[in-house]
């Protein structure tokens, strides 16, 4: 068992020992929403929107983008666990500013290791790369509000969201934790 | 501004209180993992496995699968920001056990609103459904454990993951909080 596995392990054991009634929740979001948001580790959904266990679904990848598989898991949200009301949050300082298309194929062509990052990628892996990465869309974000314009957008026009589910449009501030509302990608996204 | 939005604002507002210096934290996760789990209300990733923030890259979907958006994401953890370990983690008494790509794709062409579930799905929705819902594989599960094998596997044996990253498959028990290790998919997951 490596170290880190270790400790998550000991982190769940006192989370188990706390549980308390926690096993009675219903499987259905008690408040009846859903969250999309960044994988970033500075982002804690339910920290910062006042989630308790049971409360919202909460999905998240890189860039909190309304990829087609981030739609799969909002079209389930409601249609199978009846969520009401949608948020989208992307974030300052995102690492999927840092990069585009290009530069990611090119780096994990270059081998699969981690590359560094001083203004400028750099790879000195020596683990045999992989084409495979230059078919990849990445989702990168070129600018904050206009990404989450669009997506707001994107889940907004899906044939399988109901015109009744309102979406909003927010960017969380990893310097201060605080939300801030895209005014324009809310009122898009929203069905008045 | 609806009564569940301002909610979220309020509990936000209090967490921008007590932010402390959580804005000096960098952008690589700062215990160099991700854990990929699903986006079930009940699951706070954070609190079963002992993350603070700035710790660990959290992708959720419906189901926790392995994804093509899951594994771009992964890419990106490890690739751009140094994850070096990962967690697949599903959950005892998942919604993704209690359909099929067939029921979900009828409920989605009889109408848009939420469907009930009494043992069997049924949709007396009146906004008008579409079809579209047909072409979607929706990435179900028959069984938990299979499921966990499957996804590690996939993610193991995926063109762009190097072989010196550890995938630990578990399920997480809704019943009691605790992670269990589904040690078939650690050891599928795991180069030694």
């Amino acid at each position: 068992m490596s170290k880190l596995v270790a400790e998550v392990i000991q982190a769940n054991e006192q989370y188990v020992e706390n549980f308390g009634d926690k096993g009675g929740l219903a499987l259905p979001p008690a408040r009846h929403f859903a969250v999309l948001t960044c994988m970033d580790a500075r982002l804690d959904p339910a920290k910062f929107a006042g989630l308790a266990e049971g409360d919202a679904h909460v999905i998240r990848n890189a860039g909190g983008r309304a990829s087609d598989d981030a739609i799969r898991s909002l079209v389930i949200s409601y249609k199978l666990l009846g969520t009401k009301e949608w948020f989208v949050i992307h974030h300052t300082d995102c690492g999927m500013e840092l990069f585009t298309n290009e530069i990611m194929g090119n780096l994990l062509a270059s081998s699969l290791d981690t590359a560094t990052f001083d203004g400028k990628w750099k790879d000195i892996g020596t683990t045999p790369g992989s084409n495979e990465g230059k078919e990849i869309d990445f989702l990168t974000i070129s600018n904050l509000a206009d990404s989450v314009v669009e997506d707001v957008a994107k889940v907004r026009n899906h044939p399988l969201v109901p015109p009744s589910i309102p979406v909003y449009g927010y960017i969380y501030d990893v310097k201060t934790g605080r939300l801030i509302e895209v005014e324009e990608a809310t009122k898009v996204g929203t069905v008045k």
